[in-house]
């Protein structure tokens, strides 16, 4: 396969897109791309996780070949996750996302009042 | 509230997020960025969607002021789905991630092949 098409059902970019765009991930994205971080970093930083939502964000990544994860031998074992190339170059486009919400969060906020 | 802050659990940008990552939202916003359409049209265009699947989507794309819904009185009547200036604004973010999905596919499938 070359390139995916996100209009074909049985392309498997659709799973991937649904994942990308999934709120926790990009918020570890754009947590990771500074370097680095523990599993109590990335909590503190990301508000309102919850420690699995956390874990399963993580381990989804992981597999996706976006995040690494270093155990270090150490009393108490240290575990740092980091971005892979892929993970890095996924950034740029997802950080965009990101600020086209932010950008626009009043507007949207008024359409939703105005239809209730 | 001037722009939001996505790592702020308070912050609505979080809600909004997850719904212009969605993929059926963003196969949507790619799909009318060429002009408005009909539902049949919307349907046949975004593969595998169900028809209460796809009207949710719009309902939701609609309610966050993205898509227009405008019926023409005809028999039967026409029911067209247009983009908003917002939601044309939305598309080259959202079109950006669609790419790397699109782009990268076969490098995310061989991580998930090395996981298992």
């Amino acid at each position: 396969m070359g390139t995916g098409d996100v209009f074909d059902p049985n392309c498997p970019t659709r799973v991937v897109l649904d994942r990308i765009g999934d709120k926790w991930s990009v918020l570890v994205l754009l947590s990771l791309v500074h370097g680095p971080m523990r599993f109590t970093q990335l909590r503190a930083r990301i508000g309102g996780v919850t420690p699995k939502v956390l874990t399963q964000t993580l381990r989804a990544m992981e597999q996706d070949g976006l995040v690494t994860r270093k155990v270090f031998a150490e009393v108490p074992p240290r575990v740092e996750y980091a971005l892979t190339d892929l993970g890095r170059s996924l950034h740029e486009p997802v950080s965009v996302v990101a600020r086209w919400a932010e950008q626009n969060i009043t507007e949207i906020l008024r359409a939703r009042e105005e239809v209730s």
